[in-house]
């Protein structure tokens, strides 16, 4: 529920109908405006309805929330959030590229990735130490050890690094080495692993599942905020269809869609969204047209020699091209690399 | 197969090849280059295999077409198609914008649609007037007298017509009042429609079916092809996946995908392809940024009284809007609207 | 609209007030019951509203079809359709199998095939003369003559015959030799073809397309029932999904659902629903005991050698095998292969 | 690799064998038959080349385990697993049915449940304590005190209890109160888990994800045995496609796929397969045709005043029709459900 508060309303106004709110047993939310004060309050509605307040003198009007998410949603917030990674924002104005390989494979290999990536103009390095692989006899990833690579790569190059978390247990090591959570396509419906996100005072990229509409991807989001974290940013990565020439089908309609509907930032990974080096470029340009806040691509110093993902990972000289060529089409957007 | 022929075979080396494949009942290709001749034969590849081609003395090397799709294919042709629809180009260079409303339902609108989308850029004038509708209770369309009416907008405003063809039997009909038959994604492999197609001294624009993998859009095309008519655009217009936030899921990587593959060109549809008329400006140049030859477009002078499609068709001013922010992504491509 | 009788109501009150609704330009059906008459009326809605029905002396009450299709619909007709092919019915209390090769390819090849499904207990024979195929360089049936071979084996075996149209052209000839039309996947929404087979004449068995909705197929079957034509037959086949495993995602939950909505009989296909000959005996089975009316299995007398889908054609001995088990599982069904 | 021993093999050279191939960081495995006894040999498979099994003296032969799961395979096991919950097995000859509501919502709840299913013939008890929801304001079940209720239902009817695991840290809690894990569509890739459930010495019963395909459920199966724990069971429960008549398409092609590729048993859940109480019936005898090993199905005391999935769960006297019916049809495949 959305209460908006008449202009004369004063803060101790708030102050105690957000306590009524609260000893209701449900969540208040205060968000201050220029103009004028709105309260939020969620939770069950069958008890929101009997609060009445409408009828308290301070209040102009109640309004129902009508998106299933609700702290997600443009209805609570109506201008855009900036979620801060290290001091690299992601939001509007800018245009935000994540690159690095799929998987940390050596200190040497990831040093060597960030330092390629932050010449060519990256603003945050990616790097898999945990690695979900659909094999128990694949490559699992280097694990703690990956981790403190990364944090020595980042120390480097002054790059902030975002890795993959795939379980409760590690998010106390993966917060003390990087410096934003991802949640993999597997998890996104990993509740628990959410909910503990939630708390974990870092930013999380949520990327959405191979089968989850738009909505399960809101709905995943809202667990996190429901916990307290707002640094909440959405990544389009690809669905399973049934289109077999490519790994995943990129989902562009998913950019503008969700940025009507939320408030929070949105990027795109062309890697695995196409699965082949060569579609990466295209559609990253394709990306930043459609309006997304940013890209996470997968880019490794010598993509033959890697121990994933190498049909899909750039050479370097290719990912200079794509943040050159990105650069001209963000700008149209009003974004900029710089 | 690709016949490579030695630099110095004559024109008759090359005829009296051409001869001996089509003795064995054969097709046979003929595509001169600046260098060397190359011939094509297409047909069983048992009987291929029997003529020894490579032993002939003006033939330099033999090579089997490897993609299931022969004439498509990059590997008879490698140079990009122009297709052109009346005196419009469809190819490199250019961005070819095709708009109009998803159907014809009188003079007045057609002819109010033509003069709006042609003052705002537009190269094309679509609209229907075979209407496959998924109810027998929905408006089906004006038919021969939509047809009519088209052809008298083409006539006042100089823009060339492309209407879809539902049946074998209106070929006729329709290529006297249209410069390009369309082919619905209902009916991408209505096989003898496409055959047809193939001999009715038209180009065709052949939409993406709603289940047809990159493979089978190409195989339609090839039976077009293989009765002669060269002149094809292939169109991607969203495809059915278990998304419901959207009427279809455009796949922007269908577009990378097939210009590898084919030198015919590509064009993308984003009104079908999100249903939604506010997203059609950021995917339409999403399309532009991947690299599409256009695109196509519903616009309709009053969409609220549109009798089918009006949620994604677009208002005149929106149109304007999307002809100016598209024309500068596609120069960033290399490509012009003028 | 349903128009429900008082039980006073003559013959002649009924006949008046289908004067009355086909004045206005919209179709009237006569129902007459056991206890009473129903009346339907199909066409614009907005033009039923204004008839005031309900005001008429021996009108009992007048109720909405709420369902988009409406012929098709149980709320129309309660009772079960039963479908006559030749002499052989489908519908309750019956379990009928047709059966045969993927295509008609010599003369000798479709006599064998009929006389050994006939003497395995098959109902109907199968066999396409006018094959579909993805690409033109594919066997693409023997058309016309493939016509006649099957109805020499009708003639020799006296099983009735099903074999596919793919354009309006060939009913004639096709009518002219077979006692069922089949409407392919592909041409599911080809409504044209589906609007001529609503008035030639002869039942029609209709293929779910592979991105068609329960209800797109419902509506498909509307516009044939449209047209005059109620001897229709619904078929499931097989949907695209991710899963590569299989040709086709048999979707067995269209049996209990289509059957809920509509009296028209629901045939399975385990054979496209598969793609592979190990598994169309567990589906048939599954198929018969989620309440399908029938079958329609590929069977070859020599698989290995078929020019197409010889991988999912059965051999001789394992249809024997599936017209047992079958049975066993239909009588459980209260339904008869007799 | 399976390596074949002679017949004159002895068991000391046997596990001289399997130490060698321990010493190399493999995993050995030891499967004595009847006639001669078989190893295996699991791991990196550049190492086990070099290792030369082949020229020793009470070697065979050697032959690669072509799928990509090895333990899972038929290759490795051609016999049918029987997984046993408490004292019921799951396997060839037996057909059991699992039963009880979504959710535990109060000690009566749960017991009256447990009374109902276990009346009508159930052999193990469902029920979730930990509910992964997809709106973080949906009920979550009651955790900790829902266990302690299942545990005191099994205690009373005897029956054995499988209740879903969501998060690695509930094992041990879980694993006190119930006798089988249940992974859920949403976990199936949940690697960690998967790895843990592989030592905590308790069978496990894992539902394939909305977007997994076949082999990736068998690649997830591949996780808990490579630790050890060969006691799973696979459960097909829907895949997510583009139809939205049903919750899912209960995708029963798996049933024979699977079958013929795993010793597994596989058993199907027709309730979250379909999700319309009037589905599971027909579906449920469909899943029994086709060769499930058994069914998970919900039931609920009085299904209107469920708190999730009320739509979907059987009225107690539907499930004892369904008892009835699917025994009939499970006798016929030499299945009994006493």
């Amino acid at each position: 529920m959305i209460i908006i508060l008449k202009k004369s309303a004063t803060k101790e106004d708030a102050e105690r109908l957000m306590a009524i709110i609260a000893e209701h047993g449900l969540k208040p939310l205060y968000m201050p405006g220029s103009e004028r004060t709105v309260l939020g309050a969620l939770g069950d509605e069958r008890v929101l309805a009997t609060l009445s307040l409408e009828a308290h003198p301070f209040v102009d009007r109640v309004l129902p929330i009508l998106s299933p998410y609700k702290r997600a949603s443009r209805e609570l917030q109506t201008h855009d959030s900036v979620v801060m990674v290290g001091k690299v924002p992601i939001g509007p104005g800018h245009f935000t590229v994540i690159a690095g390989p799929c998987a940390v494979e050596s200190e040497e290999q990831i040093l060597e990735s960030a330092r390629l990536v932050k010449a060519r103009g990256a603003h945050i390095l990616r790097g898999g130490a945990y690695k979900p692989r659909t094999s128990p006899y694949s490559f699992q990833g280097l694990e703690d050890e990956g981790l403190k690579y990364l944090a020595a790569a980042s120390k480097e190059t002054g790059l902030p690094v975002v890795t993959e978390i795939t379980d409760v247990h590690d998010i106390e090591k993966v917060a003390a080495c990087a410096d934003m959570f991802q949640v993999g396509a597997r998890n996104m419906q990993n509740f628990r692993l959410l909910k503990e996100l939630g708390r974990a005072g870092k930013p999380v990229l949520l990327k959405r599942g191979m089968a989850a509409t738009y909505n399960d991807l809101l709905m995943s989001a809202e667990y996190i905020l429901n916990e307290g974290n707002a640094d909440i940013v959405l990544c389009e990565r690809g669905i399973r269809t049934f289109e077999t020439g490519t790994r995943n089908t990129l989902d562009l309609n998913a950019v503008p869609y969700l940025k009507e509907r939320t408030h929070l930032p949105v990027i795109v990974d062309p890697s695995h969204g196409t699965g082949v080096r060569d579609m990466v470029l295209p559609m990253a340009k394709a990306a930043t047209a459609a309006g997304a806040d940013g890209l996470i691509v997968e880019v490794h110093p010598h993509p033959d020699q890697a121990l994933s993902d190498g049909q899909q990972s750039l050479f370097p000289d290719q990912f200079a091209k794509l943040m050159e060529q990105v650069a001209r089409v963000a700008a149209l957007e009003g974004r900029s690399l710089a």
